[in-house]
């Protein structure tokens, strides 16, 4: 996990404190269904939780007893019982690590995921915001990095707003892929613990019981989960990547807000650098490298090995960690972009109306020239235009094969033509209003 | 595509014929609303669709044209144009080619999807009809690839019922998530095209509009359907696995259905080998590897490139058709598994017992011995069966720290104990009897 | 592997005619030495070369041979001695099945990687004749998309070329990496074939001898030399990018080579886009896929299992054939590329001078002026210019913490300043002239 | 970075303090040279040196400075200003921000690799004495899982030592590939440095001159280097495999050493858990996931953007520190493993005989028989003893077709015959005696 990319909100989620405090509520409450049943006493169930529910777990004592056991829920087990006192040993019974460190990890990737959507609903907020600022901003749409048609602004990140959408449905697809509990002992089989204590602590954690865990919970889940993250995560590139594009010195339609103070090249006073969309155009890469090693992790031996743990203590957190901060940071680079609509209107002019191409070919269909003739003039004329030979205008009317009044043609270099359904992708994206 | 990994089903989906066919129901579709809005004349949209709708359309004049417009969807309208006449010229109105291409591979990729599903079904019922099968067959639980406890060989395939419910589930959404349609014209902003021909043909095609296309439909939606066939495949991955590890020589719990005729080695005619698990082993990281290409594939610039095009070129029939192939090897895998349950108790007798050493520490422990100390004694006596010194039952029994008197001791030593909760999961996977 | 992105040659090596040809060979080979080595006879021996050299075996036939036996190797080795007569049951004598397709597999990827280094050839010969076309053809650097400081076209070349010899060295690496030849039997203990019969083959074939094959060659070999073709072939997505770059609209400093009769667009008759570097964009995706699924292949268990294969039938062919195609694709687009030096001249002189900050900077640090202070007023006047409000070279001269006289502020906007080392780069890329 | 997975001399690569203490030898280097060609004062440079060199900068410091500046270099520059005082303005000169970070990278990556190499020389020796020691112990070599014939345990190990040869070879390369140096100035031009001062700082980094560096170090360098590394890790993961399946109860060929005081399990106080190889299996895929976005990274824009910095922070510390480990932590493994001759013994008698079918076979051929017959002869023989009827020796001596007189038979059954070929292999790993 790399700090600079992390809010600490989402880090708190992966401290050592916080795990331990999530193991002791886990057990705790196993413990308390236990006596319930009575498989442990009442008395003794009681007493851990008053005695342990507002300590902070020793991190580094509990590091010292596993250098001895070599095992870190034996630690911490040992850790509890010098603090909570000898009531402890009625901890863990019939339960195994796994209980432990798979519903731990669950309800980290669930609260982590909670940040997550509200990284995302940050984002939603701030493209809309800017989108409806920008309804009927003119610019020009570009395919292949070439010049097409008008577009607004507006339409352009209410694409991203719909984007951002599914991008939303999937987390929520994904906390529930992962959200589960499991307490049922070794190789699953519930031999020594009830299946009732897992239905109660799955409650209590707010968490789905796992239906059948194998010791573990399958990883498959894991893998679904950070699959969606790795969608989520190339979302933001495309949106990073938009911004560098208009950010370009050419192009320069809309520009990261650039802080008094700042620096944009130690050797170069003059550059203002999309350096934001850069950085986040990489933590897409990062967030995304999570996706294959959770995937390979699927395959445990029999009931389960534990080589998907060392993976999973870099993944968790980085690809949570960091894609927190990629929506908060993609969230406020929109929020405070700073949009040129002259510029914009300044580059639509660029190619002399070229943009309005396909009507003319239209047009010319539909006064019964076929299409194949009708695109070959549209087209010759286009190139010299492409060549810097004169206005486009100016050659269709010069054209014998374009048939049409000179009045009809002009009418045809007509923004509002492209922007009368813009209205249509609003209602769909934003609802009607 | 590699052809010995492939059913014809979904060979033809991806057929250079089925691909025209397509093209053409959309185009014709798209004629036919725009006959009903007045853009184009009502008779030239029915004699398009009367003459065209049983065309088998000939791929090879196709490629010829192609040659020189170096432009597939212009090369196919060409020869609509050769084929149905001159009504041809009124198709393709205000559309743009990715209208065509993307809806088509939306199409392609929905139908694919439909075959993934019978496929999961198929081995699901595999899956099913064998667990019950041996709801009761005692086999050891393994993590680590060591002996554990005792599960039944039922318990283990309900496991993986439940993981492929999963990936059914999986797969109903990723199928959401593409099968959408696009006709919205050039940068997508419907200019030449009403938003009514895009929900006539959505509706024709099977398809549900897609709310913002910007010429193309968006790629994450890509990235997250190919993401759900890469964790699919890790679970094959995980359940091939499984079976190569209970074919191995030393364990020969089961075994794949070996033919009359078939040669396990060329040069060892003794040989048996779990080759279709291995060859299912292979093609999960074949599929999984669409899963990064399709996410780099979201950042399109601005309104599109096409550098997705040549990407899912290859991906699109691959990873659909090798998991078809795979789900449907993997569901005859298991309906022919031959399964040896007395191996599996052969196997389960070889430590001595010591996978009961859990049950002997927690009665231990319930006799008042403190966790740490029921722990080290049961290790103890442990090590020495491990070490091939006797059997554990006699060690217990002679160790003075072990309170238990020997009934006792010998009543921990039961299968039953194990298997007490096998209805709880099996209503869990199967749903209540 | 995808037709339209493959060339006949490339293609050719991957043929099962080729495949059953190289077969023969070294099984003929390994039959040669066995004579030698007084193992089977030498009438047979020379018989089976004699008859079988110049068969063209008949694929159609062993597969059906295939679909009794389920092994390939055993059905080709059955349609021999149907072509050859009986002589052919001395063939594959103490040899495994492995010997033969694990040898073939690496003349294949030997062959195909000098494909490869024949693209490298005719793209690093391209890049250097634009290269030296360009050399002082001046251009705008950027960093982050935004205008740097000046550059020269070839610069930019001589980068690229660069890395293409980088490129090539790693091929050649790569090809020796998976250049040798197993011939070691069962399980690697060449306990029916005599070791002298692998160093036979090996030479024979043009490979080295495998130090240690456990019956098959070690997959940590072809998992580098993926990774080298994915190093590869993200050299070329970046010089395709690039290209991408200068021929936006607002830049168009280069251009694809555009043919008469070519269509951009099916709607927009004007459009010429770079779809050639798009589409490369794409196949480096593609190829890059090869490379976890090849690392994934390394643990192989034990002596062999079997799940390298599917893998390798697709990525085998799929990754030397679309980087084959990718190699002379890029070739074709550099050689035929359309510069355009007076765009980059227009486009240079677009910031206003602004490229010259540092210079500026710099002389007035040298001036006495600390390099916060000479920083902090460099950046004022350039954001002025930035914003549009005037000339660069204007504020400076009124700027009074600017100390220095107008004649030597006017000397330091020099081009010829940024080009007095593209000699030295020249020299270090192609060798002194 | 996983702390728990890292070597502190590893760490101590990445720390602020060595960055910063690099950054400053780059910087005051290049300065000396500066001043030997007349750019800058002698006595600045001298001055700087002295007061420089031991300085451990203080990370805090230059955080709180680079907030405001919001650029890491320049923030460092001025910390140094603050301690060296006001020749500091001399340093830098003409250089710009990647020049020192890039050629830190370069010297970071280098170190790293020495480490790296460091452990594969200890695992390498590990293999070594292992493979000298059991260099005759005969064990049943494994295909598909499946008993094949007979192989030695030093011969295993010989396998893995070629291996991790390569291995070594790779990382050898791996370094050349990222062991250069830029100082070329902004876009690379030495408009503002002269070639000679990168030249001079090459030489005292022990870094190679980059030919031509675009402001930025090229990155399909990078890519090949984390390439190099994920190769690897996948023999670390192939090796771990291997040990993870000896370890299997019911095989226990080898096993990982067992502490005293070690607990396998929380809950069955009888295991003994492979759990360093799998830990090592994870961690392979850990150091996997670098590959992918580093060659990601190699298409950067034009003549640099900084997608890439993100992403090295994460993977540059990550995967060589944690493939470190991993080598340090699997010569552990080989040098302490536990290995059990007799158990191998065991399980090479465990088919009664088929491991010599394949001799049979042959025999059979070169006694007249066709490998047909003498095929399907010998595998219905051991077909019965797969299903547990007898003992194959007694039903090929019981079989007509296998004409060859008993005891010729019986010689067949012959452990030494498959051991005769050790030394050749030994001596190519290991060289002549």
């Amino acid at each position: 996990m790399i700090t600079r990319y992390s809010r600490p909100e989402a880090v708190a989620i992966w401290s050592q404190e916080t795990k331990y405090s999530i193991w002791f509520e886990i057990e705790a409450h196993a413990a308390a269904k236990m006596a319930e049943l009575g498989v442990i006493p009442h008395d003794a169930a009681k007493a851990i939780w008053a005695k342990g529910k507002d300590v902070v777990w020793n991190a580094d004592r509990i590091d010292e007893i596993e250098r001895t056991t070599k095992h870190d829920v034996i630690a911490f087990l040992t850790h509890v019982s010098e603090t909570v006192g000898e009531e402890a040993r009625f901890l863990h019974q019939g339960m195994t690590s796994s209980d432990v460190l798979d519903t731990c990890f669950a309800v980290q990737l669930a609260r982590s995921t909670d940040l997550l959507l509200g990284g995302v609903d940050r984002l939603l907020a701030a493209i809309e915001t800017r989108a409806k600022e920008h309804k009927y901003t003119v610019t020009v749409g570009r395919s292949h990095g070439i010049h097409a048609e008008p577009v607004t602004f507006g339409l352009k990140l209410a694409g991203y707003h719909a984007e951002f959408q599914r991008a939303r449905k999937r987390l929520v697809t994904a906390r529930e892929e992962i959200a589960t509990c499991a307490i049922s002992g070794a190789v699953g089989t519930f031999a020594n613990v009830d299946p009732a204590v897992e239905v109660y602590v799955a409650e209590k954690m707010g968490l789905q019981v796992e239906p059948v865990s194998t010791q573990v919970i399958p990883r498959d889940r894991h893998a679904a989960y950070f699959a969606a993250l790795g969608v989520v995560a190339s979302s933001i590139e495309r949106l990073a990547t938009e911004i560098r594009h208009l950010q370009r010195t050419e192009v320069l339609e809309a520009e990261e807000f650039f802080d008094k103070g700042q620096k944009g090249s130690s050797a170069m006073p003059h550059k203002r650098n999309p350096i934001l969309t850069e950085n986040l155009t990489g933590l897409a890469r990062l967030v995304r490298s999570a996706v294959t090693p959770a995937m390979e992790n699927v395959a445990l031996w029999h009931e389960r090995d534990i080589s998907h743990s060392s993976v999973e203590r870099g993944i968790g957190p980085d690809a949570t960690i960091h894609l927190d901060f990629a929506l908060h940071r993609m969230a406020g680079v929109i929020e405070r972009l700073n949009i040129y609509p002259e510029n914009m209107q300044k580059n639509l002019d660029r190619l002399g109306g070229l943009v309005f191409s396909q009507r003319v070919m239209l047009a010319l269909t539909q006064a019964g020239i076929s299409r194949e003739d009708a695109y070959a003039a549209v087209q010759e004329n286009a190139m010299k235009v492409w060549r810097g030979e004169g206005r486009f205008i100016d050659f269709l009317k010069a054209d014998e094969r374009v048939t049409l009044p000179d009045a009809d043609l002009e009418a045809l270099f007509d923004l509002g033509y492209h922007t009368k359904h813009v209205d249509t992708v609003f209602d769909r994206v934003f609802g009607a209003a």
